[in-house]
């Protein structure tokens, strides 16, 4: 995404401090979103990204990385996965446990989502600390698929993610 | 949708009896989703039914509602709102509680998400009794805009989603 477009999808984004804690400044997606020239300008350097890349699945985390990896997916040619939180599979699922700051979550996909030699891009809306995205990469692995990168449209450069993924290409589109 | 696409879609849907609980059928979109020829055929079909019918806004239920929602509006040049669970909105909302089976639910959007006068297609995965859809359109209205459609991949016939809203245009891909 060119300087140009970074800027204009900034504008687009509305910031709320305190939410959904003190200290904290939230990114509010939603108003880039509906605007149908920010989801475009969003979209389509996501797709012109991986549009060659020969990427066989897209995983999206739930929930906003569905936003992104459906459009993704169809607009690319490859088939859709959804990463779910606890209890929303209905067949055998494998699952990942991470930490956050207090207590943990998981993260599961059903057990027949990929298969071995699978191309896989894992997108979500936010990279932060990156145990989302972490846990992600470890869905892939344990079925025997490959993480061809990790796309995001915002990453928070202070929270490290990029370094619990150093093994992996990352992409973000804007940085805060 | 037509009949040989009907067909290529519910093979590729996944039926797990008695789940989430005994005597229910899930029909299982997973299956579908990540069957790339399968999400187009999906998508496709939606695109070609709202391309040309001046959708200013798609808007889609949490979660699975994303998924269909966020691709439909970049296919069609439209913008996308999430309809979601309580809590996850940082900014003014307004917000509808439809009750369940035991107990009840709600669903919200932001204050500033549609102005007097959008028009707004509704989608979301599925319509079963039809409290979701129905709730979506009361935050429709309550903004003052317009419900062109709603639209669904899977329509459970029995279940009588269809009455509830009956002063909508509903559309399904898929009936059981």
């Amino acid at each position: 995404m060119n300087q140009v477009e970074q800027d204009q999808i900034k504008s687009l984004i509305r910031s709320i401090p305190d939410f959904p804690e003190a200290g904290v400044v939230f990114r509010d997606i939603t108003t880039a979103l509906k605007d149908a020239e920010g989801l475009r300008i969003i979209m389509d350097d996501f797709v012109e990204r991986y549009k060659d890349k020969h990427i066989d699945y897209v995983l999206g985390a739930d929930a906003r990385g569905f936003i992104f990896g459906a459009a993704l997916a169809y607009a690319i040619g490859a088939g859709f996965v959804p990463a779910r939180k606890p209890g929303k599979l209905p067949a055998e699922t494998v699952s990942v446990s991470y930490d956050l700051e207090y207590g943990s979550n998981s993260i599961e996909v059903h057990k027949d989502a990929f298969t071995k030699g699978d191309n896989v891009l894992v997108i979500d809306d936010l990279l932060a600390t990156g145990g989302t995205a972490k846990a992600m990469t470890e869905l892939v692995e344990a079925l025997g698929a490959h993480v061809y990168e990790l796309a995001f449209m915002i990453e928070l450069a202070d929270l490290g993610g990029r370094d619990i993924l150093k093994e992996y290409d990352v992409y973000s589109q804007l940085k805060y």
